[in-house]
């Protein structure tokens, strides 16, 4: 159901002949109400997609009432015609639902640079084609309109003492938000301000979308949109409300990192023993985005030299002689030296643990991340995308 | 020749055993004078190996008589024990050469976490070897010596004016100085005085070797040095000198770019038009550690949404609508919109050639890097390193 699982939101999914292969590339959820509210978080890159522009300035009032949502291109670098074709996409939306176009978000997602006549005309017809489609159960199908390269679609749902929240993602590369295209389209029937829920996005996206880091990349195209219906007629208490939004947030997040282009590995890099929150990320990112590390991984080779050797290019606090590595719950590398043999560890199982004590502080951060394999390259190197 | 080619210089390479492969694995320069200045220049990794953190003592009063290096393992990472080993080395040398130790400056590369007492027995044993085995014309000798990964070995020379420089190098990877582990020594007869020598040194390692980013990975072990003898009693116009000195350097960063592990192109990113030499920089370096970029370049894709994305991570000044790019010399971006074809890009040829114009001033650097590669990627996994 993903995102039509909480009370008052229809979604549909439909193929307007974007993608080459047939497959559904428009999806289109729309908030019924009563609240109107939105939040929503975009790419840091600079080089921000026209939907990305057009999205930044339609959340700023907090309303969101309708999204569109789609693959076969990514609109991103077409110029002012492009960002017509976005403004257009909103324009036929809100005609076609009623309200205003001000209220419509967009996304989009495919190849850089598309965004000719030929793809505006399949936009707008498969806009109207999806609002056509719109369904009190459409979640499922709007989750599979908006998939790239994803093998499979990612959704979430959580339900508390009578409210919902249901999500659904794609990404599955260039996954270091803000890049790679990440889209997510989170819904709630929980009555929130747009002040909450923005509060509310930002806080779970920090620990969960912006610590995945597949390969580095980031996205023209990113972003994450939280909209809330307040169908439930609950108020629910603020804590709660944020600890599922993040529980549904680091779900998808994990989905996403589980189908990350041609990975053979899930890493999840624990840093701990920080002097800061800041200085753990920093650590982790840096192990994170180091090829030697992740190819010796795809080797099954737990190399905590190539760890050490890359914590060393942060600025973070900590004495390259004082810290302890462990992969997959064997202590490698105690106090920057030799532990336990390396034919200790096994890493064969996808799901691969890394933990680095900098033994500086008491902070912590987690980051998840994929190996650099055969698959990786040859995905990128042999299709445009 | 190498570093033999300018007079005053010895040099050997021996087999130590270090290498499983029974290669020469041990190598030595000696300065025989007059003058016995050196520079060096380190890697900036905070996680230094044993051989940094001696050299760096070592060269701090700009007096160098000679070098020891080694391949076949890093001696990073490996304690009290593993600097024991270099201080060693650096006092077997100091003995057999009727010289101070604190005027040996030691190398090491290979595997971190190589460094127990049969390497440290190989590796004193190899020295005396070498020095035993010291010639005038021992520089090709020494250059196969240091070799770990590499498919040949990578030597220089220049000639002017009655003086001469002489240069070796190792590199194959982990190239983004500070780290992979890139060893160079040059040598020089010009009469130069240390002040000249570091100053120089810094000045064409800063254009040269720091900005070759094969593949953002930063080694423990980088160092290089050079060595003054001022034995042809000709000294050289500072300005020619520099040239001189930065010619070889840029020689031996484009060697070690073609020897890249796994490559299949050697790519030069040109950034003009910089508001500063600082964000061309940073511009370069982004786009030659963006995977998705080298892949695409790897697949002979002109991707250039890859290139603009991987600038739009730097705060470097540009306006993302108002960037070109060209893929050898065909212009398929201009002001962030598409323009030529790809097609009519050819990116068959190893060397390839990224223009980037950020219309945002006069300033311009360029960066060397390679494409990410399947042969990377097993290299990388396939063996520790």
């Amino acid at each position: 159901m993903s995102v039509t699982a909480p009370q008052g939101f229809e979604a549909a999914g439909v193929v307007a002949g974007l993608k080459s292969t047939g497959k559904p590339d428009v999806a289109v959820v729309v908030n019924r109400g009563p609240l109107k509210v939105g939040a929503a978080v975009f790419t840091s890159n600079r080089a921000k997609a026209n939907p990305i522009l057009w999205s930044q300035q339609a959340i700023a009032d907090g309303v969101v009432e309708a999204i569109v949502l789609n693959s076969g291109g990514a609109n991103c670098f077409t110029g002012s015609f492009g960002f017509q074709t976005t403004h257009q996409t909103a324009e036929k939306a809100g005609e076609l639902l009623g309200i205003s176009s001000g209220d419509v978000l967009v996304c989009s997602t495919g190849l850089i640079g598309t965004g000719d006549e030929v793809f505006r005309a399949k936009v707008l017809d498969g806009t109207a084609a999806a609002i056509g489609a719109l369904r009190a159960d459409g979640g499922d199908d709007a989750s599979l309109a908006i998939m790239t390269t994803d093998s499979r679609p990612k959704r979430a749902t959580v339900s508390r003492d009578g409210w919902t929240i249901g999500a659904m993602a794609k990404g599955a590369g260039m996954l270091a938000p803000g890049l790679a295209t990440m889209l997510v389209v989170v819904t709630t029937d929980a009555v929130l301000d747009a002040q909450q829920a923005d509060a509310a996005l930002r806080a779970a996206t920090r620990t969960s979308f912006d610590r995945l880091d597949s390969d580095g990349c980031m996205s023209t195209n990113d972003q994450v949109t939280l909209m809330v219906s307040g169908a439930s007629g609950v108020t629910p208490d603020a804590a709660d409300f944020a600890a599922a939004l993040a529980e549904v947030c680091h779900d998808l997040a994990e989905q996403l990192q589980g189908d990350a282009e041609g990975a053979s590995h899930d890493i999840t890099i624990e840093v701990v023993g920080a002097a800061s929150e800041d200085d753990a990320v920093v650590v982790g990112r840096s192990v994170a985005r180091n090829n030697l590390f992740k190819a010796a991984i795809f080797g099954n080779d737990p190399n905590w030299g190539r760890v050490l050797a890359a914590i060393g290019t942060t600025d973070a606090a900590f004495d390259p002689y004082d810290v302890d590595v462990s992969f997959n719950g064997v202590r490698v590398c105690t106090a920057g030296g030799p532990d336990r043999p390396r034919d200790d560890v096994d890493l064969t199982p996808r799901a691969t643990r890394i933990l680095i004590d900098l033994r500086s502080g008491d902070a912590a951060a987690t980051i998840l991340t994929n190996d650099l394999t055969h698959d990786y390259v040859h995905e990128n190197s042999a299709y445009s995308s």
